[in-house]
């Protein structure tokens, strides 16, 4: 390969400019593809019916730290985190591909304890695990998860789809885990100055259980099915609620108006964060690895949801032109931004 | 995690050891799982139809190296080693996901490159990439793609067909990626010892080219589909024909007797052998990377074949009490065993 003159830096771009860029010119061919590049799976017509298609890959020492996260956890995480993508399209997760490229260092015991996971979460969501590759790495683990899902082609819900009016929702809880990560970094440190100090995770099992085993929401596409509610728009919060709504909004060409008392926060979270010296919201909506769900209701819809465990109205969906904003507790607006995870990261 | 008082070394099993020991206590839970784990892709029922998956991780230092593998090439190359997967169930591709992990040391311009392969493969094969995920990796570069297709549900060709008296067939020739990758090899010691001396392929195009840029027999699975032929087993050779005829005969539960004379070697792989040492029948038999088809077709199909182009009648499917034997040009008939791609590099 001859040097060229020019050279970009992958980090100029950021992780989504640099998939814009690369991906910008990409048009289908086959007209099965109803959606590719840009939603939380790509949707692929067979009759009736839509095959969902997510894939993520997972890199020792950027997503998981071996130290803390027991294999058995990581194999269970790497397949929920995947599905959590076919349950935003309002799909049921069907199969899963597993690949790995491992160092020597690992062994076939460890690899026991990795794989019980992958089936504990297989059984959990009943999906079957269908194929995959092994192969070897010269320094650490690598994982890549696809997961296969299947939807009614009626009833795929896109990003893309949030309507002016329309009501904001999200399930579940935010922040638990992106603190869970905060607790576990610490103990690290320091245990690696002192091992003779004793991990202290006392009374933190729901933030450290979020970040080491996380869940995807299947009993939530279950009652949509059960009350015949059909969001208008979905997508799974992997890197905060900030990142995730203005991911909706921009495929929807859409704004937002956000209440902050409507971001559900465990109160763990809230005796956790002062630990640490951060605002509980900010963990909320900036902290990433809940995967919970964030969607949008017609208002018509809301006495289907309202009623329903673990579903909180967050906010309203407004015309474009009006931004997306916080409404705070405190009554003030601001803009929201869309502040990810790893800008959290690099801060601390 | 506690220190476990077992541990057992992965080499110690192999890779088809290794998938087997972790995969075996697998049983699928949905119905539309047809195939699993075994074959050249996963075979999931959609009506009529079957979306068929296969996956592969590549490894930078394992799988490519950098120094001699233009990354156009390599993108094309990763695309198209996948959907030879696909036609090896008899499908037609239609859509792929690409994931990549990589270090800050790749220039966005690189990856441009990487990605002009990809879609130049995309085009020539009717593919679209609908997916897949970027990130860091704290070492070299790891690129994991998943290919779907469709196939009708009476055509998909899986390894378990093949019947005893079923003629073994193979198309296009064998052993050339092998000795290109060992020339590669040559080239870039003699490089990093005196890096005046400038690497030399001289006449030697074929090899290289398909050590560097393999295609998939998408034109011998049209043929199929015009000459009304359905093939009663099928796998791509990926790791060498004695391997994959290993594994066509494992899963159908029978024998082989494949003759020296129906393996095709190019005239290049002949004259190259020599200059390495080497056999040209072992290079064609364990060598890898040529991504041809091996099949077997009922003898009353032998019409349908014969007068296709590129396609060769190599041997016969045997009862397998007679086991899995080469008949060699010289009238001598020897066990052939299954030494895949690595066993034959570990030797060099």
């Amino acid at each position: 390969m001859s040097d060229k003159p020019e050279r970009t830096e992958i980090n100029t771009l950021g992780e989504f400019g640099l998939i814009d860029h690369l991906t910008n010119p990409i048009k289908s061919i086959n007209k099965s593809t109803l959606v590719g590049i840009g939603d939380d799976a790509a949707a692929i017509e067979n009759g009736d019916f839509v095959t969902l298609i997510s894939t993520d890959m997972l890199v020792e020492g950027i997503h998981f730290d071996l130290m803390y996260s027991p294999l058995k956890h990581l194999g269970y995480k790497a397949v929920t985190t995947n599905i959590s993508d076919i349950y935003a399209m309002n799909g049921i997760p069907k199969q899963i591909t597993f690949s790995m490229a491992l160092s020597n260092k690992v062994s076939v015991e460890a690899l026991e304890e990795l794989y019980e996971g992958i089936r504990a979460a297989c059984k959990r969501y009943n999906v079957d695990l269908i194929g995959g590759d092994t192969t070897s790495s010269l320094t650490g683990l690598v994982l890549s998860v696809t997961a296969i899902g299947q939807g009614e082609k009626e009833k795929i819900v896109y990003r893309s789809g949030a309507k002016v009016g329309d009501l904001i929702c999200c399930t579940g809880d935010f922040g638990a885990a992106y603190l869970g990560l905060q607790l576990l970094e610490r103990e690290k440190q320091i245990y690696l100055s002192n091992p003779k100090i004793q991990p202290n995770f006392e009374g933190q099992n729901y933030s450290v259980g979020r970040q080491l085993k996380p869940e995807a929401r299947k009993d939530i596409i279950e009652a949509f099915q059960q009350n015949k509610l059909v969001p208008t728009s979905m997508i799974d919060v992997s890197d905060g609620i900030s990142s995730e709504l203005h991911h909706i909004c921009k495929s929807s060409n859409v704004g937002a108006f956000l209440e902050e008392s409507g971001v559900p926060i465990h109160p763990d979270v809230e005796m956790l964060s002062i630990q640490f010296n951060m605002d509980p919201i900010t963990c909320a909506l900036s902290g990433g690895e809940d995967y919970e769900l964030l969607f949008t209701i017609d208002p018509n819809d809301i006495e289907k949801v309202k009623y329903l465990p673990d579903i909180y109205i967050s906010g309203e969906i407004v015309d474009a032109s009006e931004g997306i904003k916080l409404h705070t507790k405190g009554g003030n607006i601001h803009d929201l931004t869309a502040q990810g995870w790893t800008h959290l990261k690099n801060k601390d």
